[in-house]
């Protein structure tokens, strides 16, 4: 057996944190074989329900779970960590406007950042779900200075899987047929859901569906299915969402299928001339813990409007925390 | 790739079958090479929350699940099914008598065997969660003469655990230490956690923990668990629920591991003295989609006393249903 390594969790009290927590102590994101501690970290007020969550982790009596530390100290929550999934975030209330939603998360993110800087293993993998998410990552990151700004990654995953799930109904295939998606751009509206090099059984979907159909349906119902399951369901997504960060974890740690790719949100190297050091989602294959953006890609006139679109939203985001980086 | 099977799961859009869908989707259930197909079943009002959940369940693009049938209709949840997780059930509200509880809910779950009997698989294996869960396994099982009674089961796997976690903690070593732990009875405050047979790593827990330990905090510990839970998160518990249902029913198909066993609560065939017919947790070691009794354990007096009165309790709920059985 591995010796144990730390995950840390923000914000692990919440929908999200529960959904996550016993997946992750259950092995089904580093591994049957990899033992984990589990750092929670919480606000102040919700360290009382943390208990009860450390309690039912404990209740599981799972094999790996080596031991769960709880603080509503980032000291103490990042201390020698090597995972840490930043879930926790201020989210949008009513009248609030997203400046003030990107300021007020920006102050949450950059104390995590300087934690992380000052307590974390050296080569600790971040992945931030807390919304706006790549923003965030992008001051937990220029907060994190001793850090490689590579190993801070945002989530694209839930739209990446999303528009998989779209693909796979549209076409009548199972879901393990649909290779190649892709996620350019924010976590956010704005992002572009790309079809253009998507594989359904080894053939292109685009001879399969009509560019009417991705650009009218496919494409609003992936921005917008967060609010249609709000909708059903009378609560957000919260177990898809975790799915979503074991699936990101798992890929950027286990590594990416052979001949597929995943979506990451991660810091621009320029690749098809998107800004470098944004934090925006890139089609990447992982081995050895590391990824690589995929390159070569042909990109159509109507990607390039989307791909600039969507970088916009991101430089505007990064102009209005500019006093934080 | 094996041929995929039928899972219902009754009050699924429920807390714990919200912790409890995304996980047998994953494959932690019944493996990573079985694909499944969820049949999940709800009361009405909780259909639109239900299409939520399906929706996320989508979301995921979990390679092993090929299909989800929503219904409100038992006749279509239990089709053809090959495992059923019954977790809903109507829950004691205030100034409500045990009595009234116990035939309220054995409305609901003479109806479900009945379902059972007439549209699922006829090897099918049941699992009851919903609360009293004995006395439901026992009205679903006898309004389903079609099936062996031996298929259906109760939940005492979240006591188990319970009880496996309070032994490591108390005597510093990991869970994965302890083995042999056992449950009797029925899963009520009466149970009875049995640590004569117990060991940690190895060795008899007994020599370790005293027997005033034993009485006077492990046993109320693990009884009143779910209370404690409750004070901590405001919220009964979900998640470990979800993951001992998991583990009962990896444990039935997949087998339990070589020199351990788990608790089942199954029909007594007479071990122990305990009335035959009765569902009743006993120690078991699972192979082949199938159960045995551990036999020949020794049992003290003080055992045999609470094994006694945890029957009495079980008897007592047999005579107020007696009319439906």
């Amino acid at each position: 057996m591995k010796p144990p390594v730390s995950v840390t969790i923000t914000g692990a009290a919440g929908n999200i944190g529960y959904a996550l927590v016993f997946r992750i102590a259950a092995g089904q994101m580093l591994g049957e074989d990899q033992p984990v501690i589990l750092r929670l970290l919480e606000v102040p007020q919700a360290m009382t329900a943390l208990g009860g969550v450390a309690m039912e982790l404990e209740d599981c009596a799972f094999p790996l779970l080596h031991d769960v530390v709880l603080s509503d100290d980032p000291a103490i929550g990042f201390r020698d960590t090597n995972y840490a999934m930043l879930v926790g975030a201020k989210p949008r209330t009513k009248g609030m406007e997203r400046k003030d939603l990107i300021t007020e998360n920006a102050r949450i993110f950059s104390a995590q950042g300087k934690a992380i800087n000052e307590h974390a293993a050296r080569d600790i993998h971040v992945l931030v779900v807390g919304n706006p998410a790549n923003t965030n990552t992008l001051i937990a990151s220029a907060n994190a200075p001793d850090i490689n700004p590579a190993n801070f990654t945002a989530m694209t995953r839930l739209d990446h899987n999303r528009a998989m799930a779209q693909i796979a109904a549209k076409t009548n295939h199972l879901v393990a047929d649909v290779t190649r998606m892709t996620i350019w751009g924010n976590h956010s509206s704005t992002q572009y859901p790309d079809i253009s090099h998507c594989l359904v059984d080894g053939k292109p979907v685009t001879d399969m569906v009509s560019m009417s159909w991705a650009i009218d349906h496919f494409t609003p119902t992936v921005q917008r299915r967060g609010a249609a399951i709000i909708d059903a369901r009378g609560a957000s997504s919260a177990a898809s969402a975790a799915d979503a960060a074991i699936d990101h974890m798992h890929s950027w740690i286990l590594g990416t299928d052979e001949g597929d790719w995943v979506s990451m949100a991660i810091p621009s190297d320029g690749s098809y001339g998107i800004e470098p050091g944004l934090i925006y989602s890139f089609p990447v294959t992982c081995k050895d813990r590391s990824y690589e953006i995929v390159q070569g890609l042909e990109i159509s006139d109507y990607s390039q409007e989307k791909m600039r679109k969507t970088e916009q939203e991101l430089l505007d985001e990064r102009e209005m925390i500019a006093d934080l980086l």
